[in-house]
């Protein structure tokens, strides 16, 4: 049985897990607040005996494991598992369930830009393709766990049709509220995954509220991202991918794409476990990249408060006007030394050009703001091209076909003759 | 150094490497034909030194790989590479783009139907979302190993979406020659990849004669699928894959989607050469599925002679009126005492919806044949559910969205208080 506990982000209270996990609550039961348009107050992390897991695992270890098969390390896990002598394993249906899952195994792709090494995280391929697959795993499986039979989630496009695939797959029913502006080939998984999907006359923030108060009547087990404390559980498996595939050796910089701020938690959260177990002594520098017209981190970095102002980009994963993670997000920037920029819509189209191109990787907008914030910064002087940078790649372009054909018109079609014609071929 | 000689499939005629490679041979020199709208005749397998692999590699190591690496094993590759003392690698240039590539490493579910066992080979989340990214990725670094610095290819999408990535990926100059309707999706990754594209007012038949034309009149090295020979060398890989990922208990059958029949006739390859390094005594039964408008092989198989009708299917991948690999395909079945079967575009559809709702594996109609072809067999008793059945899917859902918006609509949108009177929310 694994031991941990939750832990408020704001308050700083501490909460055993049958506090938290026997009345499914998600928010600090002392301050937690979900207002409309509103940042979180209260959530939580959970936190486990890392030095017992120390002693448990050996670092030479953990660098073997295979990448992305996060049920190789159970104790890092809030799931029920069982230690058997020799081997150590997550019991019963929860096993075959996570290796049914199957997230990619070696996302890690080593590349040039400009004669410089760049690394990229290609997290594009997992079941749903998107990063999302990470926290709708955990937490599909911690509610088979609990016992529980229907989920519901608010979502831009990319955790709905996460959930709703996972859920399909582990045979538990879905609840999708998207913005009526969802990208077409996200509406389309959502639906084909036969989640049942509602669609709101508003944007993701509106969505979100909406969700809460329509699952707390209907008792559905909610993932709303950064509200369960599971999903930022879930999306620091990338953390100790990257820590694996590099065999220890981190980056200087890790380029996120931030919306809600939740992936960004996430990796954190990873980083913050790696050095808590004695693995690493420094954490690499988190860059949060956000697009200008949904920067509600970048301007509270700025300012210091939060003012909300209603989101514009056509990267739809990354809009937000209210990031549900802020506080916990700009604290990730803070501990890691880290930086925040924003990106415009033109600058994120011509990154996904140029990472298709370059790279061979067709990705959404959201994904390639990581891209155009790295290529701002090493432009404006401020991260070297030498440094040992990290792009995380979080959606597939095909997830998002409006955007691309905006730069990709249909070409003129000709007969087999035409085409010699044209080709200079008799 | 690599030791490995050509054999026609037609004549039998055998060819030192350097008779076929040092010219770019691509069909028997003998025998060889391409005419249009016909299969090819001379079509040539590689022929490895199995007896001396057999030595070097065995069994128990093979199983221990990890599926989808398949530098792992660079003997079994008609490229160059090194033998250093402790480990083998392929040599210079290619270690480190075929690390680069990385296709999924652990593509097999195990799942369920109607609480039978039923296995699926998920290889829609290669790098470009398509099965053909294995015969891609050993072309183009083939191409690269020869100092070639342009490829071409004829293709109803996926070969052709997955050459332009491939190539944008290690740096080569791509052509692509697809017919007018080829799906949106895939149209958009090959121009995205920045490769140039040929759009034929005809049909894939057309367009692969049109690509072998004005390949031979402009010098390029030529990846049409079954006249290339690593086309078919490259998709051996999955039966590798197959046999790590079970631990060497192949499934009794595997059912193989089949346009042209170089899938089919790759897994078989695969098959062979396991049951020549004597690590299998017997093949498991190939099933190929091909759609009732676009069934060639299923004809030649009963009436023993091809006759060439134009396809008509909406699954594009399998749309081939003159598969070109025809007679190396009914081998393939014929040796492996397999099966053939055609299925409507209606079962089509309908294993694809069933697929994304039991699976959650959202896949494009070429892929959902295999499905639709194991309901088909089982429904009429041939096949028992019992059998260990493995189903191949080769293409992601995203890559044709417009099959996907036939059955799934624009569900209408509701403002937050209208979903509450809805839901009956208060």
């Amino acid at each position: 049985m694994n031991q941990y506990y939750y832990e408020c982000f704001s308050c700083k209270s501490q909460f055993s897990k049958q506090q938290i996990e026997n009345d499914l609550l998600y928010l600090c039961p002392k301050c937690g607040e979900a207002e409309k348009n509103k940042p979180l107050i209260g959530v939580l992390k959970i936190i486990y005996d890392y030095k017992s897991i120390s002693k448990e695992i050996r670092k030479k270890d953990f660098l073997n494991f295979i990448p992305g098969k996060f049920w190789q390390y159970p104790q890092l896990w809030p799931l029920k598992h069982s230690s058997k002598k020799g081997s150590v394993s997550i019991n019963g249906i929860a096993e075959s369930l996570l290796n049914n899952i199957k997230t990619v195994s070696s996302p890690l792709v080593k590349t040039k830009y400009n004669n410089n090494d760049l690394m990229i995280f290609d997290d594009t391929r997992n079941p749903t393709l998107s990063y999302k697959d990470r926290a709708s795993s955990l937490v599909t499986i911690k509610a088979i766990q609990l016992g529980i039979k229907e989920i519901s989630t608010a979502s831009t496009g990319n955790a709905g049709s996460s959930l709703a695939g996972i859920c399909a797959r582990l045979g538990i029913m879905s609840h999708i509220f998207v913005p009526e502006k969802i990208p077409i080939g996200k509406r389309i998984q959502i639906q084909a995954f036969g989640a049942s999907i509602y669609l709101v006359n508003g944007d993701y923030d509106q969505a979100f509220d909406l969700c809460l108060e329509i699952s707390k009547a209907k008792s559905w087990y909610n993932r709303n991202t950064a509200y369960n404390p599971l999903t930022i559980e879930g999306k620091k498996s990338s953390a100790y991918d990257i820590f694996i595939s590099l065999k220890g050796n981190l980056p200087d910089y890790i380029f996120v794409p931030v919306g809600d701020g939740v992936i960004i938690s996430g990796i954190y959260k990873g980083l913050w476990e790696i050095k808590q177990l004695g693995w690493i002594k420094k954490l690499p520098k988190l860059v949060a990249i956000q697009a200008a017209g949904s920067d509600a981190l970048v301007r509270y970095i700025k300012q210091k408060k939060f003012v909300y102002k209603r989101a514009d980009t056509i990267a739809d994963s990354i809009h937000a006007g209210a990031p549900r993670n802020l506080y916990m997000a700009a604290d990730a920037i803070f501990k890691s030394n880290g930086l925040d920029v924003s990106v415009t819509d033109n600058e994120i189209i011509e990154a996904q050009k140029k990472s298709a191109k370059e790279f061979g990787l067709l990705v959404e907008p959201a994904a390639a703001a990581s891209f155009a914030g790295y290529l701002k910064f090493v432009k404006n002087g401020i991260i070297s091209p030498k440094a040992k940078s990290l792009l995380m790649f979080t959606g597939n372009g095909l997830k998002d076909q409006q955007t691309l054909t905006n730069w990709n018109d249909t070409p003129k079609s000709y007969s087999q003759d035409e085409w010699k014609r044209i080709l200079k071929i008799k």
